[in-house]
């Protein structure tokens, strides 16, 4: 099966760094994470279920989140997991649940501390909920590392899972010099950028791709979301207009004489938010898994937002979404920006950036595109 | 086999707390955890030997280190293993060395960020000493939760590693309110009281056996390092001694009104030092292991002294001795006194207990015991 399939949900985007440059842990938010796991519920329950009677009914699953970060909704993703298994027992008749090992991954630099310090409580609901002999199945483990190298013991996994880390490149990609004024693709960024971002998704990606198959046993498999677009362009609004826009504030602040011009000229955002033709053909070019579904959904930038495209009809509205808006971006691009910047500017950054943001919302349609891949290991 | 050995060694007693009471994570030190591991050093060499040619070789290790406390030392244990198992591999002209995936747990208050932040170059000396294959393939991996309940899948480890951690007991024994002016098992102790903290120790490392051997895979392995004694008597100096000593510093407060009485009176530590009798005979009755090695070895309260029984000729080197052994006993025992008594008191606690430390180290000949155990998984 081979789909491409488009569906409106109303989710702020939070983007997830992992194995990119710098801190990786920035708080999820309650909202957007659950709003995230609605949305790709139908996705991954469809692989599960394959994975579970395909594999006949394991005793031991054993499941990796990728990029986890950590935050009151970390463990949401457990939770799903648990409860579509269980679901899939219950239909099945199947009457003894299996024991899950699950693998939270994010960089070294994560915050597993504060996890790892509500697992208790956690398990304690699980067990309300599920009854203590699921919640007595869930062993928990934090594995600290990039997911752009190996991370498990060969054949250990049989489902990875990852939201909202994968658009985030292992590196700034080399030879975009000629990118200044922007900090991201951009319509005036010369072709050599494009590219270059390009080949490092493709670099990090078919790596990426390479160890999972490494890691997951025979008939294994993922549920990727990617920040990602639709166009075939990489330089397309629906994926560079939010870094755009903090480019013209930054831009503002080098105009002022706030920002020296060389370190605006040599910042740009390690990341890369591909098409859901790009994903297939890197899975495809890598080998090792087959696509089984592919699915593109729209996601309002403010997920207070109605979904008529223009996120609010008065200025409060437009104020607090582009508050909303910057908030979320801040926590992810705060520590880019205070490594090339320093500290001191970033409340006006964001204070600008707020303002440009909440202009434009007024009058666009704005909207984040993720892309969701569902891949089978091949053999 | 089933062998009682005695060795002496200069090691300065660290306590782990782990599955006890209060929080788990205090720093260990670089002197005493090198000390720790060159002492069990061989009785590990064996068992992993032992473990690695009758499992055939396995392509993929995988071990758990109980307790693992977070602090420059934590992954000592870990470097052991790896070289162990790599001279194994050498000695016996087996070419490819086995993937390792290495669990490292404590309590979930302990300090997991600190470990996983020391990876990185923790990796990079690895890589440097063993080469970029080794390094390659060894997974880490934190396991937050109490060893006195099930931290893993069933069948999942091969090998267990524990070392000062399981002297402390999951709670303090009920129904010893009788041990009042004492803090721990003493000479002065009830009868009663002593049964109690036996038969919490018989409870808690059964249910410690029980869960590891459905952990275990067939065949599986544990080595355990318990702070304990060798004597028949549980209430005996050589294992109650350090805490008596902690009790007078108490008292004397008592006496002069900066401690409530009843608060004393309600006061006891959750630990039991076991004889190698005692540990011998409960992995007889759980049935699930079987002892291949026992052994005690003596160590010095101060890992500075000589090893002549006197720890220092001089008043300089006493006072040394006594600032050093409070410091560390502070490390484990500053949690449940500020628990019970508040921060208040704790500096002047301490104060005293070093000037009668000092005292004594410097008349009696004074040792902590330590058994080691080797175990074999049944079946």
């Amino acid at each position: 099966m081979d789909k491409i399939e488009e569906r409106e949900m109303e989710v702020v985007q939070v983007l997830h760094m992992n194995g990119g440059v710098g801190e990786s842990s920035y708080a999820n938010n309650s909202l957007v994470q659950r709003k995230v796991i609605s949305m790709t519920k139908p996705i991954f329950e469809e692989a599960m279920t394959n994975l579970y009677i395909s594999n006949n009914f394991p005793g031991k699953l054993i499941i990796a989140d990728l990029g986890c970060s950590s935050g009151p909704n970390t463990l949401l993703v457990v939770s799903e997991v648990v409860k579509t298994v269980n679901n899939i027992c219950r239909k099945l008749g199947n009457q003894s649940v299996p024991e899950y090992q699950l693998l939270l991954n994010d960089l070294p630099g994560n915050d597993f501390n504060t996890i790892f310090r509500s697992l208790p409580s956690f398990q304690e609901n699980l067990k309300e909920q599920m009854g203590p002999g699921v919640a007595g199945s869930c062993f928990f483990t934090g594995v600290p590392g990039s997911f752009y190298g190996r991370l498990f013991p060969s054949c250990s996994l049989h489902f990875v899972h990852s939201s909202y880390s994968l658009q985030w490149l292992s590196q700034v990609p080399e030879g975009i010099e000629g990118n200044k004024g922007n900090i991201y693709m951009a319509s005036t960024s010369p072709a050599t950028v494009l590219q270059a971002y390009y080949q490092q998704f493709q670099k990090d990606f078919s790596l990426f791709l390479k160890c999972r198959s490494e890691e997951l046993v025979s008939g294994g498999r993922m549920v990727l979301t990617f920040l990602g677009r639709k166009s075939d362009d990489p330089s397309s609004k629906e994926c560079c207009y939010i870094w755009e826009l903090l480019a013209m504030a930054l831009n503002d602040m080098v105009t002022e004489g706030v920002i020296e011009e060389e370190k605006m000229n040599s910042f740009n955002i390690p990341q890369y938010t591909p098409s859901p033709f790009e994903i297939k053909s890197q899975v495809l070019e890598e080998g090792s898994f087959a696509v089984d579904r592919l699915e593109v959904s729209q996601v309002n930038w403010n997920a207070y937002s109605s979904n008529n495209g223009l996120s609010g009809a008065n200025g409060l509205i437009n104020k607090d979404g582009g508050y909303n808006v910057a908030k979320s971006m801040r926590a992810v691009a705060e520590p880019l920006l205070v490594s090339q910047f320093g500290e001191a500017i970033i409340d006006e950054v964001f204070d600008r950036y707020k303002e440009i943001i909440a202009d434009r919302m007024s009058k666009e349609k704005t909207e984040f595109i993720n892309v969701t891949v569902s891949l089978k290991k091949i053999g």
